[in-house]
């Protein structure tokens, strides 16, 4: 089977084996934003073309490829969702050569007021990570640019909710009249940690942001504390609006997860971290649930 | 008297009568971010030079020209300040011609917990409308780029607090990818409104802002009105940080104006607006407390 992670900007191809143990990798910087629908065969092809003919079992894509600027649309389904009702909604497109290929949903979930959050491809690394977690209820949060909650149990993802903490922070540190008083700096612990306790206290982040730049002016905070800060800020933000559990599960690359972690121990939270790359992992059961041999 | 408020993008100067008339004024684009410090007598002379020579009184300049971009840096004076006291800490500049001229400071203000905010050039605004006022106390708004929340009484600004509305709007709407999904359209009451309605429920504005992206993407809101719906949901966030008394004064051009006192009448709270052009009878006020003839 191969299993293919194609978002906004990077394409992420597996070739998977019994399990869903990955056999062989290729990445690269062929982003949807990049591409016209028609171009999509053509990447496909291009960088996967050898594996296509040799690999039994469908190709099976994820992520922005499905949106209405990817290669076809895949409507997004409804939570609750597991890889069976995912896999029963994936869209077939014609693949270059005999290869059979699916482009699965994204999800829509809806929130007690009936308010609508959305997400693609981050689905394959909930199921991926669900596969190691047993049937017990469980929240997991996957950082970055646009961060998602999720809460799961049984296989299934019951709901989620996103916050735009990664994208806000590179729009305030690189784009802002707050970022210009920033300098180039290693990672600040303490400025982190202050910058969460500053969030805690819920007096409104548009003034909290202000704050930082005028901490700098006013000589209370160094230039190059700054981007400690203000990541701790906006960490602690999406903290403290959702609430979690006692214990949170997290999926990310080792620098982001370490700074999660230390902001959920900070509001009493054990985070257990895992491994971001278990989209392959889902990938595998998506393809496996598809009604196709 | 001269007055200037010199900004970050623009140069506006004011010939001054008496009781603070203006006699004339001149505007150029010609900000503090577009200059070196040595080009600001050459700026004056060639904006104003005809009003040097005849002009009897010092010249007043507010405004980022006092910062440490700008001309010379005048340091942030702590509230609480009125007229006399910000006319005490301004700074003296060799001027083009005889003229006596004078960069009056920024200030600075601490909240209960001892944490700084700034402003410069909104000093003029707050004296000038002080003079309409009397002496009871009040609470101004002064929206814009980064809004300001003033107390005042008796002619003396007791403190502030900066919210980066304005700027968090033209970075959402032209930076991010929450604006990829608005369209071009009218304002829209209605968005407005209910983006107003959604910061009151206070579950956090960077998954609030996501959400907006999302209810587009669900069909739940159109891309013409989400330029509306997150004026609404930024400005009411800002009010309800704020939580402000049953009565505020608001200085801005019409159109803001109008959407603060829309925002503020849905928290039930009644707006007074003014003409936002009161810097020129803050300058004169300042100008007046000059220990010099």
């Amino acid at each position: 089977m191969i299993g293919v992670d194609w978002g906004t900007s990077r394409f992420r191809a597996y070739r998977l084996g019994d399990g869903g143990a990955v056999l062989a990798r290729r990445e690269a910087a062929l982003g949807v934003a990049m591409l016209q629908a028609a171009d999509f065969p053509l990447v496909l092809e291009r960088e996967i073309g050898d594996w296509l003919g040799e690999t039994a079992g469908p190709v099976v894509l994820a992520g922005m490829v499905g949106s209405r600027q990817g290669w076809v649309e895949a409507p997004y389904l409804a939570c609750p969702a597991d890889a069976a009702r995912i896999a029963a909604y994936a869209m077939p497109v014609e693949a270059p050569g005999a290869s059979k290929a699916w482009i699965v949903p994204g999800l829509i979930a809806r929130d007690a007021q009936g308010r609508a959050d959305v997400l693609r491809g981050e689905e394959t690394q909930l199921i991926g990570l669900m596969a190691t977690l047993g049937d017990s209820a469980a929240t997991i949060c996957l950082p970055g640019t646009h961060s998602k909650w999720a809460e799961v149990a049984g296989g299934t993802i019951r709901g989620f909710a996103t916050h735009m903490t990664g994208e806000m922070y590179d729009l305030i540190l690189n784009r802002s009249m707050i970022g210009r008083v920033a300098a180039e700096g290693p990672p600040d612990d303490r400025a982190f940690a202050a910058g969460i306790g500053r969030a805690r206290e819920g007096d409104g982040l548009l003034h909290q942001l202000f704050g930082a730049r005028a901490a700098v002016l006013a000589g209370d905070l160094a230039g190059v504390a700054l981007p400690s800060y203000l990541s701790g800020l906006l960490i602690g933000h999406e903290v403290f609006t959702v609430a979690p559990p006692s214990q949170v599960h997290v999926l990310a690359g080792t620098g982001l997860a370490d700074r999660y972690a230390q902001a959920l121990a900070i509001f009493g939270i054990r985070a257990i971290v895992h491994d971001a790359d278990l989209a392959a992992a889902g990938l595998w059961r998506i393809g496996r649930a598809l009604k196709v041999t």
